[in-house]
């Protein structure tokens, strides 16, 4: 009859019962906390964040009746066992309480809130009122005076104490009058006394511990540049070297490129390896390609002989370093059939009845030069443990930034292991997911721990499909975990607008790519607007550099360097280019003409209809907590932060002007959003061409702009007011 | 250097992790298994249906690489302990999958969905391509006779298993064609074989167990009918009782209504007893509020002596019972002075430091009749589990349905706890909240328990308002939980618009309460068109029935029983006003008239951007499943329906369209929606107006209306087509 005890129930509930996360049909929550912000998959992953930001936590919390309720924000930093807190304060519209804490260092942070009844002030608001209704206050003076020594016996500073146990003792004093007892009872200093000491009777903890993966500023704001060092060579039967490579380090880091990126280094395979333009019967001195990897020389923690040493490699990464350039290592985890793992072993693969080992395969077509491993193998262990050491020993060597191959084709639950592994040990690592799938499964990686994302940008080239795609990525959900690194070709992909569209297209799309994200890069070759495919319809390169040494000019006529370079340049020197949930596209009369903002200070975060001004109050404090369990103060395990924020630069609003058609000649009447920009409507103002110097002067919201593809494709605008 | 050691991970995952729901910083889920729909604030509360409705669940579902993947939906109804399981099947565009079962039992049912490789399919789909191309399949064969022999290993019947041996030797049979061998592989009966019996080796589950609560249909559409016994009287000085009560079930019954409710019928507090139009200064025959419940006569398990003993309460609920009637109660946890409850319990009570028990107050307001209960006392199992007991001992008298006072001023936890309770025990047991207060509280009770909700309809009378909160709460979100109960007027809630707006007004507000939501009521004296105030802008009644008796004349002129009855009638009649969520509203070229379609037949679901038609496949198979441990079939728990689905009723669209304006005539173009609807522009169609019996031949989506408050304030339009 009586089936469930509630006692049992209620004595379950509250926090701990919070924490352990287990399921419970009904849980006891004297407080109702719901809605928390961000929140990612019900908790399930961590959204992302960098160094510097400023996280707003948003909740709905109420209970049940007229009481006052306080709320805070517990967090604590990556690496720290102390808990900090922040107090939330309550919005009346739209009903939501927010609060916001300081990212200061790279790594795993948590939060969770927290809200509890502040009867101290409940009750102080009711004296207040019935004071002022000169109602008898007696009984209310005794009340108040409980909560007052309750506070007293909660704080561990004697002095407190007693201060609190001499104004309880007033509060019921019959000596005293009712009006002097009441006047100390609502006094300020004993507002501020109780609110720091007291000690909740029902806090109730949110029943998640959500995440924010924070990671250095350079991870959400980079330019790429991709190169094949084999490629370093005057002579095409001379095989580049990392010292060559490293001789071309100094125009990257003049053209303002703040990553290089190489494709994979070790030795290659010889069985089954791809001749040119990937045909499958090879000449003896044809290269192969690098994604088949691991020979009698060495498989992923070996570098082919034919690049030089791993000392080679190392001398390499300095000499970047030393140029400001950080140098970025493809992650290809699959394996030629040379590869010593295939002997070493063989169990990590698929192994066929016939005991032979399985390629990798989409039938009809094999690809017998790649040995697919099998993550889910016996011994799992041994293989993910393998993997995961080969980014820590080239962690070990200089490379913190990883361009991955295809993890789609490998476990994602390795993927967010390994990530995870790594990133604890080494937070300035950065992941960047190679991965041309469907959009759920490209966000699952970004949602599972890949720091950046390939995109389908190359694939984008009209206004109908750049628009919404960059509104998705910068504007919807996505925006939390999802970095696009808008990559304007690859080795594997020469977009045909590209193959058709001339030096215009190569200058139009590099300023799409770097003024639209944060995150950009250029394969090798784009900078001379090598634009011929192997055959017409394809995407691939005729004579790709995956399969043969490619030397080049790079300062061949036609070639677009200044353009990169000043690009490179703007971007470093704008706020508005480093971050990538401020744009916003307006209107422009001509289709054929893109027109965006980049809003140079920090947007206002909108949390649920909510408009927080970036000013919102931090006012953090130490880890006080309501019980005696988890008041530790701040630790001495809370390092410095590992990384300085972003060095100063503008914060003027950009307004980008494109003309897509690198055909032809277009104007359109642009809709500058003259009210959000606090532009007034009747005042002229200059628009100042960051790109070419020239200055404008310009009136209302609508605007005339003409954009020769040949000449000057776009304005990249910098909004300056009398 | 090596931490974390990933077999250790690896054990960890699947199922039981799954299940326990325990927090791991990292999941290892051989499948992602992402946004399950429907899941209410991940999966913290359960949706809710009705018996006869089909719960289609939809998840995005995938893995690494190109095998082919399997998903299932795992259910169980409440109290069964087996689970069952139906195929999830996969739609491409927006890359979803999806399966469907019929609840059809009241109670809480739980599903999840789980997934895995498909090692078979995957295997045959490459075998067809291979042999298409003429390939030399030898190997294959001889991985597919392993993949055989796993489903002949794991099937109980021996039939099935040497059938599967059978095969697999002929894939092997070295001494036949690769041909013949790779012709019985492919046979369809093998496929048929396999996917039955076939043990998945990386079962995935999704990491929430969710709920749906099922209730009866009466829960979800009912015409609700409030009445104070006492006023059951020709003399106000002649307390009606019980059995006088009784004898205006009849009427009400014949009005077509569906729930007769009754406000508290407990002994009444003589300490501070309100008078008349709740004065302080009561006379000695006033008779007090129902709310302020419990003398020295009883609390809330007691009638009060005027009304009768308990088995003439017992006889009402009889005698409404067999009109097709069902009793509602007032739930009001809430004490006057003269409670038992104050003498036996006190300690249930707030005590203050002076010894007295808290009255309500709202300072500087005092409500000295009330005593509030403190749910979080330290003796809260003695208080909850009575309180709960209240409610089991008036479901033992007949009551299946509770109209909940103020239940936003007791603590939610209680709720959660007290519903789950009662309905564990009696699923048809309805609670009704009147919770008026923000929002987000309103929802959050709802989500927890409630079964209907009290709404802000009252105060929503254009357009305007009526529009997007009608949107709200019947397309947005909260559809899923929250179930509004439109009352037309309350004891509290006399709107000014039916002050000021006379008969017609009353007439308005009842067909839209009457066909905007399934469930809808009205407080006795609404069908006389009472709208007097106390006092001119109150929306409280002179001479309130809260706190004396009325007597009416139920057959005065310019009643609107004929309304009324009417439209309980064509509800009755049409499953269009049964619904919740088929409501849509559409143009109608003056802002007075409101223009709506409800739509007859069940309306497709929309799951994630992707229409899924009332007719999807709810392809139910035994409780079949993957590993030995839950392989149970069905069992003998699994007890029949206990409420049949509502019974035929007319599944024709309507079309309604509502003058909003009291006071003038009013005509429109409304702009029927004839492409929904299947009707051709260039046809003429009748509509019947179901409250006159007039016929009209529209044609196209523009047709002509005019509305005569005085006359026919509205049309309620069933469309006829050719």
């Amino acid at each position: 009859m009586l089936p469930t005890d509630p006692m049992t129930e209620v004595a379950r509930s509250t926090r701990r019962a919070a924490r352990s996360g287990r399921k419970e049909p009904v849980r006891l929550e004297p407080i109702t906390i719901e809605c928390v912000s961000p929140e990612l998959d019900g908790g399930r992953y961590p959204v992302k964040r960098v160094v510097g930001d400023t996280l707003v936590v948003g909740a709905d919390i109420f209970k049940d009746g007229h009481d006052l309720v306080a709320a805070r924000v517990r967090y604590r930093a990556p690496g720290a066992t102390a808990w900090r807190s922040v107090p939330m304060r309550f919005e009346f519209n739209p009903d939501r309480w927010l609060a916001s804490f300081p990212l200061d260092r790279m790594g795993t942070w948590e939060f969770t809130v927290e809200a509890w009844t502040d009867r101290f002030n409940s009750w102080r608001s009711g004296l207040e009122k019935k004071v002022a209704a000169k109602q008898k206050v007696d009984v209310e003076l005794l009340e108040g005076a409980q909560i007052v020594l309750s506070a007293a016996r909660n704080t561990r500073s004697s002095a407190y104490r007693s201060s609190l146990q001499q104004v309880a003792d007033r509060m019921r004093d019959e000596t005293m009058s009712l009006e002097a007892r009441a006047r100390a009872a609502l006094a300020p200093e004993l507002k501020a006394l109780v609110d720091q000491h007291y000690a909740p009777d029902d806090l109730t903890e949110y029943r998640h511990v959500l995440r924010v993966r924070v990671d250095r500023p350079a991870a959400a704001f980079a330019s790429w540049y991709e190169m094949f060092p084999r490629s370093a060579t005057d002579d095409p039967r001379v095989h580049g070297t990392f010292e060559s490579a490293a001789g071309m380090l100094p125009r990257i880091a003049e053209l303002g490129f703040d990553v290089v990126y190489l494709p994979p280094i070790h030795p290659i395979g010889r069985t089954f390896r791809k001749g040119k333009n990937n045909t499958l019967d090879p000449e003896p001195d044809d290269v192969g390609s690098p994604w088949a990897i691991g020979s009698e020389e060495g498989g992923h923690d070996a570098v082919d002989p034919k690049l030089g040493t791993l000392e080679d490699f190392e001398r390499f990464v300095q000499r970047a370093n030393a140029l400001g350039l950080e140098v970025a290592l493809d992650f290809a985890l699959q394996c030629s059939p040379d590869h010593p793992w295939v002997k070493e072993h063989p169990d990590w693969f698929h192994i066929r009845p016939d005991g032979t080992i399985a390629y990798a395969e989409n039938p009809p077509k094999k690809y017998q030069d790649i040995y697919p491993l099998d993550f889910w193998c016996e011994d799992r262990e041994g293989l993910w443990t393998a993997c995961r050491d080969l980014i820590l020993f080239w962690v070990a060597r200089g490379v913190k930034q990883f361009r991955v191959d295809n993890p789609h084709t490998k476990a994602f639950a390795f993927w967010e292991w390994c990530i995870a592994e790594v990133q604890r040990l080494h937070p300035e690592t950065v992941f960047f997911a190679e991965a041309f799938t469907r959009p759920k499964r490209m966000k699952s990686l970004a949602k599972l721990g890949f720091t950046q994302s390939y995109t389908y940008f190359t694939w984008k080239n009209t206004r109908w499909e750049l628009v919404p795609y960059l509104e998705e990525l910068t504007q919807g959900p996505a925006a939390e975990y999802f970095r696009g690194n808008f990559f304007a070709n690859t080795p594997d992909i020469l977009h045909e607008y590209l193959q058709h569209g001339g030096r215009p297209a190569f200058r139009i799309r590099l300023l799409l790519a770097g003024t639209l994200l944060p995150l950009y890069g250029i394969y090798s070759g784009y900078e001379l607007c090598e634009n011929v495919p192997v055959r017409a319809g394809s995407e691939e390169y005729l004579d790709s550099e995956k399969y043969q040494i490619r030397v080049r000019d790079f300062d061949a006529p036609g070639n677009i360097n200044a353009d990169i370079r000043m690009l490179n340049r703007i971007r470093r020197a704008h706020a508005a280019l480093q971050q990538y949930t401020n744009l916003a596209f307006h209107t422009s009369e001509n289709e054929q003409v893109l027109f965006y903002r980049k809003a140079g200070r920090p947007v206002p975060a909108v949390v649920d209809g909510l408009v927080i001004p970036p000013s919102v109050d931090t006012h953090v404090t130490g880890g006080r907590s309501g019980n005696g369990e988890e008041g530790r103060e701040v630790s001495g395990d809370d390092e410095p932060s590992l990384v300085a924020p972003p060095s100063w630069s503008s914060d003027a609003d950009l307004l980008v002007a494109v003309n897509l058609d690198p055909h032809r000649i277009h104007d359109s009447m642009v809709h500058v959003p003259i009210e959000e920009m606090g532009i007034d409507p009747d005042e002229p103002y200059v628009v100042h061409d960051l790109l070419t110097g020239a200055h404008y002067t310009w009136r209302g919201s609508r605007n005339y702009i003409r954009l020769d593809p040949q000449q000057q494709p776009g304005h990249v605008l910098r909004v300056e007011r009398p």
